[in-house]
């Protein structure tokens, strides 16, 4: 059985890669390389696999779900500049897909050892795109 | 190919386990556990597998799922409460875990001879919460 | 100027006078008069009117705002069943029409003196149903 | 890795097969059989499969992805009835699932060298109602 | 008291003024203008404003509110090419300003004797532009 | 009659009053006030006053509408830092409340001599906030 739990968090981000030049950066990326930064409400969706308890009939209790999602997510990146502010994105650009792929290996081992694994995890930049991972 | 229809209703539950103490009712589900429930709008997505027709060009007549989610679905648990008018949730918590269990024993019997079998079913407990079960 | 802050509560109600006869009650509210009550996910939405600080560039303080919302609705009405837990709807049909009264009753006092009025409440029972009230 | 990308169109389209009689197509169809057609704002969602390359972070250039469905699927069926002026509809009922079987067609073959292959394609007929496919 | 109750229709329309060349029409509605039709979901939002009773707590009865809006919307222009089935469509252009106004004069005569009137109606031809009419 | 376009930019803001101290600004704005900025996806509807044309069945051509604000709030907002690029704002406040006033300033003079007059504005900085503005 799958369990999904939405949050969101609003950050700044430049998609700029810091060994190409200006021009290589405008070409890849557009309006999304200006080095100053513009900023999403970010919706992510986090997707655990268990069984439901005997007793209890939940997979997993919601309220810790919500809690290592606050502390492993939203508190380091919620309000703050991606590229500035929250390692490794000083080093490695804050494309969507990077940001699923470090986002997976924050929450990966938080759920490895209690009732439900992590399964997916899907990131909305805008309403229009989102990328899904499954940790490969 | 997958088809999906979306249905909503709504009702009231409690978690509330009576082979437990209210304290740990309470320690389990916090206000969940509110005996006098409270209510969702539950947003319920049933998806079917099958091939389309050639000659309809439809996988299933969508008025015959209708009539089955609200026949096995609606009809019953619509405007109810679940732990006092809906079996088997005098006995078994109504988790969203238990509602998507029991759901897929009321629907999967009503395709198994069909054009399309139940693939999956999501439910919604909320904007920000859902379970998804293939029945097992 | 207006700004719209929008919250959650999910609760039971029924639709039932206990002054009519359950024929009445029946024909009046139709599956809404089920005395053990059903639920919803109601959505408010809070609009107040003021002129934005030449200072802080701020109508009013959001976190205020929560505050007061929190403590005077969703603390007393989230997970609760209206007409046996939320005075005066014991007494009082719990329909949407005479929510938003009691909504506005409790609300427009904690911003009379502020730097914002309470202009208008809008209350979603379902996503296809809402009522807007302005105090009269 | 999974990346998707939204896009909407509006078209018309009836469901009528010619080579059933119009009382056989109501019996099939419903109002939805009606030969002067009627509309759907469409929205499809699609899916591609790939890595996030290690210089750009990014699976694949999303103005590309939305030049190839401007091309393929919009330019082609937007605002547009689909019996009358879009193939094979002419001859084919244009239902979601021989829909969603024509674009799979249209995209599949773009995406079939570039750095990311064409996964699955959801397209809703409503809000209610969407269908799936990943090209078997 | 405003009370609002949302229906949905899909309907095939044509922006084309017959009274115009087509070069006219085409500069004017541009892609709209194919006389073959297009469509769209419509979504229409209608508002009564009334007070509610004191007895039943209700502005008005919701389920006489649904059944208005079945028979004078929903049942004529659901399913249908506005243009060629829904008069006076045949000779006014059926843009959704148009479509608000036919609306209102269908709506407006049967709130005129019951416990809520008419206060205005929004009509979303896609979620990025509706109109709203207050009858003037 | 009223007509209202949609329209979405994604930007980045700090609300941090520069002629205030930094721990005035925390208490303030909390973690709004971060310097470095952090981003949300925008929602602007734009609502505008007029007549339908007898001709031409509509308030304005939406083709003319999309171009004023494109031109004047997307082209200039959209991707930016406001704070650091989008003048008035490194020295006004970008509170929510400041952008739609800035907005109004914009947009206004651009529908003065048009058949359709600007009405209200309503911007969205998530979707539980937004502020709206008539231009006083």
């Amino acid at each position: 059985m799958l369990l999904t739990r939405k949050i969101e968090f609003s950050a700044s981000h430049s998609c700029f890669n810091p060994e190409l030049s200006e021009a290589e950066n405008q070409a890849l990326y557009g309006a999304e390389a200006n080095p100053q930064g513009h900023g999403h409400n970010y919706l992510l969706e986090v997707t655990l696999r268990g069984e439901p308890d005997a007793v209890t009939g939940m997979v997993v209790d919601l309220k810790d779900v919500k809690a290592i999602l606050e502390r492993e997510v939203v508190d380091p990146m919620d309000h703050r500049h991606l590229n500035r502010e929250v390692p490794p994105f000083d080093r490695v650009v804050p494309t969507t897909e990077n940001l699923v792929v470090e986002i997976w290996k924050r929450l990966e081992p938080q759920f490895a050892s209690g009732p439900a694994r992590l399964h997916s995890i899907r990131l909305y930049e805008t309403d229009d795109m989102f990328v899904e991972y499954e940790g490969r």
